[in-house]
C-alpha cells in the first residue's frame, strides 16, 4: 500500500486518477490538492463520486507519500518543481508536457520504455495524441521501417480542459468538426523523439491533422505510408510487437473510438492499399492518453502487476 | 423598404436576426451594433454569413431607421431605454425580457395579440419557452377550460447564450440531462399574464419542470390537465384557433423537435388519457421562440405579409 | 465462486452483464448464449471486450451452473421458461418484463425487498425506468405520504435495444426529442405494484410523460406530489430510508444523468417548491437500471458483498 | 414557371428537393414520386413539411413535365432509364452515381462544368465527397499544379441514407468515430476524372481516408499536397478560380463544418506548411452535396439566376 498526493486535482486528469485511485487496492490517496475547491468534497466538482469517497480538497501540500501525480496546467509543473524541493524519497508522475522532452525525466509510454519506467523517479506521462500515434507507429520503428507518414486524426473535447473557452461551447461545438494546430499538433515534438530513439535515422516528417470531434472522450487516429510489407505481414509484427504488453491490441475487423471508451486500452487495426500501409489507433485520451497510463506508469514503478486497478468496465455506448 | 438597426448584433439572437433579415425583400440592415466587434466584417462573427454580407460591426447607433431591434442582454434593454431618447419615427422590438410584463409595449405573441401588433410602436418579444407554452395553452383559455396544469420541457443550449458557462461546456453538456429552476422559470409571468388576459378568472399554477437538453436549437414542452372535452373536440378547438395563423399548426401525428428547427413554426399534437388532455408543443428556440418571431412581429407592425421571409428551409436533420 | 450461464448474450443487457461478469471475483461465466452469433468470440460483438475474454457464443444451453441469466426480447423469457425445465439447483435471473407482475418471481428491487431477494431462486429484475421512478418515490410510500404524483423522465437510446429502428436511426434521434408511450409506459405497473406494497391504500395515478433524449445512457427523471413535509424534513427521511444501501444517495446539490452513467448508482436530489415535494432521480439504464442492478441481485442471492464487481469507475464525461 | 417531377421522393435527397422547390419562384412540383408511401401526404414523411404544402406521394409517373430528377438509390437510376423512354422535352437532373463516369451525361459541378451545363439535357449530379474534395482541388488543376495529394474527412449521417443500418443506429454512432472504405471511396472516380478533365497528365494518387463522424449534417475535407505557391499567391489563385461562382468562397479565418449547414455553399481555408499546401473545404452533404446543386443545376439549366431559391437560411447552431 503506498501513499500519493495529487497536486491539481479538481481538473479532468485530476478527477479521472482520482476516480481510479479510490478503487486501486495498493494505493491510498493522501491528499488532493487544488487552490480554487479548498474544503469542498472531491464529489462536489467530480460528482459522480459522491458515496465513493469522503475526500476534500486541500491546498497543503506534503512529502510524507510514496507518490505525487502533477495534474496542473502545462507550464505549471515546471514551476512547481522550481518552487518545491521534493525529497527523494517521492516518486513523480508528471502529467504536463513540461519534461516530456528533457531528460530529466523518463518518457512514459510503457510500451516503448517500460524497464526504465520500473526505474524511474520521475516519471513524464505522454500526451493523448502522441501516445495514440507512437502506438501506430512504434513497431515500424522498431523495425527501422519508418517513412514519411500522413496522419489525420480526432480527438474529444476533454483533451481541452475544463476551462470553458470558445471551441468547448456546446453550441458551437456540437454537430460541428473543425481542424486546428495542423502540421503544427505540439505532440509531434515528443512523438518525433520517440519514433527516433527506435530509428535513430529516421529524419522524415510527421505529417498530421488534428480535428476537434464533436464528443467528450476518445481519440481516432490514421496512418499512413509506404511500407513493403504485405499486410499479413504487417499484422505479424505489430501483433509480436505489442504481445507482451497488456493494454495495446490489434484488431482484425475495423475499429471505433467507442470501443476502447473508458478503458486504458488501445487498439489497432491495419489496412494495406497498394503500396501504403494504413494503421488505425483508437484510446481514450483520458486513460490510455493521460490518467490510466500513469496509473499503468505508477505500477510499474512501484511493482504492482501492470494491469493492477486498471480492468475498467467500458462504458461501450 | 424599411431601413431597420440591430443594438447588439454579435449575439446568438442578433445573428439569427441578421440572417433572416438580409434576405428580407422589405428590409435594408443599416447597421449591426456591438461593442466587443467594432469595425469587424459580420461574418467575422457569424461565419456562415460569408458571402452573404459585406456588413461590418459598427458602435454607432441612430435613428435614421424606421426600426429598431434590441438584442441585449436582459436588464440591458430597459438601460438604453433610459439612456437613449428614441424618437418617434421609430419602432423597436426589444427581444429581452424587461418589459414583457410592462404597459409600455405590447407583447408580441401573434396568436394572441395580432391587431395590437398592427399598431405597435414598442413591442415586447416573448420568451422561448413562454411561447412554446403559449401556444400549447391559449386554445383553452380561450374557451375558459384553464385548470391546474403540469408542464415539462426541454430546451436546446442556444438559449443559454453566447457567453461560455459550466452548463454550456461540451464536456460536461454532451449527453447530459439536466433540469435547472424547476418551477420558478421566470417565463412562467408572462405566461401566466397571456393566459389571465383570455381567461381572468385563471388562478391555478402552472407547474413547470425545465431541463436542459443536449442539443443546440429547440424546445420541447408537453402540457396535461384535466379537460372535459373528448380528443377530437380538442383537436377541433386548436384548429379553428390557429386556423388563421400562419405558424402554428396542429399535427395528427407525433410531433418532435427537429421538425420545426431552423423554421418559424410551432407544432402541436394532442392525446387524451382519461380525464387529462395532453399538448405536446414544439419550437425553434431562436426563430419562433426569438428572432423569427421578431420578424413575425415586424411585418405585422409595417403591414407586409405575415410570412414574408419566413419561408424558411427546414434543417430536418 | 459460482458459474453463471447467459442467455441471450449478444444483446445490450447481455453484453453489459458480461463487461460486469468477467471482472467478478466470484463469478466464472459459463456460457455466452446467442443463436445470432454462434462460434464468434464474444468481442466480434462486443467490440470493447477485445483482450478481456476469449469466451464465444454458443448455441448451447446446459444447466451444470449456478446461475442463468435470462436477457433475451420481452416475451422471449417466458417462452424459455415453458421450453426448459431449469433443475432448482440453478438460481435464475430474469431481465424481461416477463415474470415482474408475477407471484412466481421476487421483484429485484433491493431498496425494496433486500431479504426476499437473499432468498430467492428465481428473481424479476426491474425496468430501468421503473427503477428510477420507484427509488423516488418509495421513501413516500413507505411512510404513507404518496399522493397523486407528476413525472417526465428522458432516456438513453440503449433502452430501446440493438435492433435497428426508426427511432433510434442516428439521422432522426440525434439533437431532437420526442415524447412517447405518454401515461402509458409499461413500467408503470410494475412501479404501481411496488409502492403499493408499502402503502397498501395507494390508489392514485402516477402521470408519466417519458421523452427519448439524444444520449445512448441514462435516465433522468422528475417527479413531484403534495407534501406536508419541509424539505429538511423530506431530505432526512430519503436519508434515512437509503441508508443501508449502498448504491443509492441523495445529493445535496443539483444532479445531472453524467454523474451516474457507467455506475449502479441511482443519485436522487430533492426541492420544494410551494407544497410541492420535487424528487430528480439519475441511473445508468443498462446497469442500475438492467445489468449492473442484476449483478446486485445476484450478490445478494449468493450471499457475496452487495458492491462486489460493482465498484465502478465513471465515465464522468 | 416549370413543371419538375421527382422519382423517390420520400428519401433524403428527395425530401432536402422538395424542401427547396415547394419555396423555389419559377418551380411547380408536378409529382412526387415514392412507391413506399403512395397516397401519404409528403408531410407525413417528411413532417417538417407539416403547413408548407399539401403534396401527397404518388406511384404514377408522367412527362408533362420540364425537368425529372431521379432521387432513386445507386443502381436504380439506370434500371429507371432503361425502363422508361423519357422524351427529349423531359430534361433530367440523376442524382444517383450511375451516370457521373458515362458520357450519356453532362457532369454536373458548376465550378467546373457550368457552360456545359447551360445546354445540358440530362445531367449527373456529383457526389457529397466528390464536390467538397473537386472544390479543393479545381484551382490547382487548372493551373497544372496537382500532385500526390493527401486527403482526410468527415460525413454526416444522412450520406448513408434513409434505411436504418448498424453503422447508422444511435447506440453505436453517438460520440463514436470511425474510418470506413479507406483509399477506396468511390467518390475517387469522379473526382479524379474531373481533375483530370483540366490536367490531363494527372496521374498520381488520391489518398483518401473517409471518417463518419457522430452529426447529421456536413463534410469536412482536408486536402494537402506540395506546393511552391507561397500561401498569398494560393489564396489569389483559389479567389480568382472562385470569382464568378456565387457559392464558393475563400475563407481568411479557420472554418468549421456548421457554418454551411443547411447552405448550398462550399467554403475553403489554405494553410502553407514547410512546402505542403493545406486545404480546407465544408460543404453541407444534403445541399451542395446533393440537391442543393441539384437546384442550382437546375437554375442553370434553365436560365435562371444561379442562386434563385438557394438564399437558405444557415441553421448556424
Amino acid at each position: 500500500m503506498i501513499r500519493a498526493g495529487i497536486v491539481g486535482a479538481a481538473g479532468y486528469t485530476g478527477g479521472e486518477l482520482l476516480r481510479l485511485l479510490i478503487h486501486h487496492p495498493e494505493v491510498e490517496v493522501s491528499f488532493a490538492h487544488s487552490r480554487s475547491q479548498v474544503g469542498l468534497p472531491i464529489h462536489n466538482v467530480h460528482t459522480d463520486l459522491l458515496g465513493d469517497s469522503e475526500l476534500s480538497f486541500t491546498d497543503q501540500i506534503h512529502f510524507d507519500i510514496d507518490l505525487l501525480f502533477l495534474c496542473m496546467g502545462h507550464g505549471a509543473s515546471s514551476e512547481f518543481m522550481k518552487e518545491n524541493q521534493v525529497p527523494d524519497t517521492v516518486k513523480i508522475i508528471d502529467l504536463s508536457h513540461d519534461f516530456r522532452m528533457s531528460n530529466e525525466a523518463v518518457y512514459g509510454l510503457p510500451e516503448l520504455n517500460r524497464d526504465e519506467i520500473k526505474n524511474a523517479r520521475f516519471l513524464a506521462n505522454p500526451g493523448c495524441f502522441a501516445t495514440a500515434i507512437q502506438l501506430a507507429l512504434l513497431p515500424l520503428a522498431y523495425n527501422g521501417m519508418l517513412r514519411e507518414v500522413h496522419l489525420s486524426g480526432m480527438t474529444g473535447s476533454t483533451g481541452a480542459g475544463v476551462q470553458p473557452s470558445a471551441s468547448t461551447h456546446f453550441s458551437w461545438r456540437d454537430s460541428n468538426v473543425s481542424a486546428y494546430k495542423v502540421f503544427t499538433h505540439q505532440h509531434m515534438d515528443e512523438t518525433g523523439k520517440s519514433l527516433q530513439q527506435l530509428q535513430p535515422w529516421f529524419d522524415k516528417p510527421i505529417n498530421f491533422v488534428p480535428y476537434r470531434g464533436n464528443f467528450t472522450r476518445g481519440i481516432f487516429v490514421t496512418a499512413y505510408q509506404h511500407c513493403e510489407w504485405p499486410l499479413e505481414e504487417a499484422i505479424q509484427v505489430y501483433k509480436e510487437y505489442y504481445e507482451d504488453h497488456p493494454f495495446t491490441w490489434v484488431s482484425d475487423v475495423a475499429i471505433d473510438v467507442k470501443q476502447v471508451v473508458n478503458t486504458n486500452k488501445c487498439v489497432l487495426h491495419l489496412e494495406k492499399h497498394g503500396s501504403y500501409l494504413v494503421i488505425h489507433s483508437v484510446i481514450d485520451n483520458l486513460l490510455k492518453g493521460a490518467s490510466g497510463q500513469a496509473v499503468q506508469n505508477m505500477n510499474l514503478m512501484f511493482g504492482f502487476p501492470e494491469k493492477l486497478g486498471l480492468n475498467l468496465k467500458p462504458s461501450a455506448f
